[in-house]
C-alpha cells in the first residue's frame, strides 16, 4: 500500500481529473465514491484498478484488503479534493467502464431504455436505476446525453451500472438494431397520434425512448419510432419530470408479478 | 414603483430571508422567482404582495404594470441577491401563502398525497408537480418533511401549488379525518402484508402515503393505514427513487383516460 499525503502528487491530480469527461474518456475509467458503490462493483466482478481510502476507513474496514487490489491511503484533504461530494465516506476506487460500452449486441433483446439529449444528471441516474428496477437489460445513453459517468449521475444510480447493461452511442443505430430484431420502439411525444400508455399490453422485447428535460424527443429519432405514447394528465400541470415519467411507463411496459 | 438600486436597502433585506422557513413562517409568504410562477399566480388569483422587477423586464413586459400591484424596480445585483437562483430572470414576486393551509377541509374527497418526512426539496416539489398530473385534490406535508415553500421545493413544483390544495399538519389528525370519511389509507412499506400495487382496482377517493427517503414512513403512522402497497421489483436494485414511486403509485391508483 502506497501512502499519499500532498495533494500536489501527480495521482491525486489524476484521479481528480476523472471529473472531467475528457479525462474519463481518455483513460476508459471514473471514479466510485463510497462503500456501497465499491462492494457492488466486487460483487459484480468489475476491474478495480485502483482503491483509495483514508488511514481510518482501512481500520474500520480491514477485509477490503484482502482484495490483493492496487492500494492507496491518502488524507482525508485529498479525498475531499479528488471526490464531488460534500460528505466524503473517506473511500474511493478508480474502475473501469465497460470496454463494449459502444457495441450493439447481435443478440439484441429485452428491455431497454434510450436516453435523447437527457441533461440533468439527477434524471440520468434516477432513470437508470429504475430502469434496473424494473427488470430492464440495458440502458443506451445517444450522443447528445450528458456523460453518464459524470460524478453525480454515478452518485444517483446507485451502482445500477453493475446490474444492466450500460452502453452510450448513436441512437439511430441502435434503433435499426431494434428494427431487425422485430422489437417495437416505443417513443414519448404528446401528439394527435400518440396513444395512452394505459392501453398497451405488457411485453418483454422493445425500446422505450425518453427525450429532453425541455424540448422532448429529436423529430428525426421519433419518426423512426413505431408508436408514441403519452401519459394522461389530470389537473393543470403542463408536463412531468422525465424521471417520473420513465418511471410511469417502464412500470407499465414491463410488469413483473413477484 | 418604488427604485432600489442598494442591497442594503431593508426591503431587500426582508425579501432575501424569505430563504428561510423562519421568516416565511413569521411573514406568511414566500418567494416566486421567474415569469412562470408569477403568471400562474396571477392566473390563480393568488395574492401578489410585491412584484419586483429590474428595468430590463419591465421595459420587455410591460404589461405586468397594468396589474396594479404594489411593483419595485431593483438592479440586477439585488435580483440575485434575493433570489436562490443562479441564472435569475429578473423577475420576482411575494406571495401569501394560503391562509388556510393548516386546516384539515370539512368535505373531505378525491385524492390525496401525505408527505412523511421527506427531506430532499426536489423530490418534495416533483411529489407535488406529479399529485397535480394524476389530478390529485391536495398534498399534505407532515410536520416532519421540509418547507413546502424553500425556494428549491418552489422551484420544481413549477406551479403546481396553484392547482391543487397544498396544507402541512399533523398527519395523525388527517388520517383519523379521512377514516372518518371512509376513505382508504395506503401506505408505502415493503413487509410481508404489502399488497402489489397492481393488484389495485382504481378509485378517486383515498390517501397516499410516501415516507422517508432512507427510512421510510414513521411506524407508528404506518399502523393506521388501511393498507400497504408495494412495487415489485425485477433486477437488483434496492430501492426506487421515492418520487417515482410516488409517481407510478399515483397514476395506478388515480386513473383517468382522457
Amino acid at each position: 500500500m502506497e501512502k499519499i499525503t500532498s495533494v500536489h502528487n501527480q495521482r491525486v491530480k489524476d484521479w481528480k481529473k476523472l471529473q472531467t469527461r475528457k479525462q474519463r474518456t481518455k483513460t476508459g475509467t471514473y471514479l466510485l465514491d463510497g462503500w456501497h458503490l465499491i462492494n457492488e462493483a466486487l460483487n459484480s466482478q468489475t476491474a478495480i484498478l485502483s482503491l483509495i481510502g483514508t488511514q481510518e476507513q482501512f481500520e474500520l474496514h480491514p477485509d477490503i484488503l484482502t482484495h490483493e487490489l492496487e492500494t492507496y491511503e491518502v488524507t482525508k484533504e485529498i479525498m475531499a479534493d479528488i471526490t464531488d461530494s460534500v460528505t466524503p465516506q473517506g473511500i474511493a476506487a478508480v474502475v473501469a467502464k465497460p470496454t463494449d460500452e459502444s457495441e450493439i449486441p447481435a443478440d439484441l433483446a429485452g428491455a431497454w431504455l434510450l436516453l435523447d439529449q437527457i441533461q440533468d444528471p439527477g434524471n440520468i441516474g434516477t432513470m437508470i436505476r429504475t430502469a434496473d428496477a424494473a427488470g430492464f437489460v440495458g440502458v443506451v445513453a445517444g450522443h447528445k446525453t450528458a456523460d453518464i459517468y459524470a460524478p453525480k449521475v454515478v452518485r444517483s444510480m446507485q451502482g445500477s451500472q453493475f446490474h444492466l447493461q450500460l452502453r452510450q452511442g448513436n441512437l439511430f443505430s441502435w434503433l435499426e438494431k431494434f428494427k431487425q430484431n422485430g422489437m417495437p420502439i416505443y417513443g414519448t411525444e404528446l401528439n394527435q397520434d400518440a396513444q395512452n400508455f394505459r392501453e398497451l399490453t405488457p411485453i418483454n422485447n422493445f425500446a422505450l425512448i425518453m427525450g429532453n428535460e425541455g424540448h422532448g424527443m429529436q423529430s428525426d429519432l421519433l419518426a423512426q419510432t413505431t408508436k408514441n405514447l403519452y401519459i394522461p394528465m389530470d389537473g393543470q400541470a403542463e408536463s412531468l419530470n422525465v424521471a417520473v415519467s420513465a418511471g410511469i411507463l417502464m412500470f407499465q411496459l414491463k410488469q413483473n408479478n413477484h
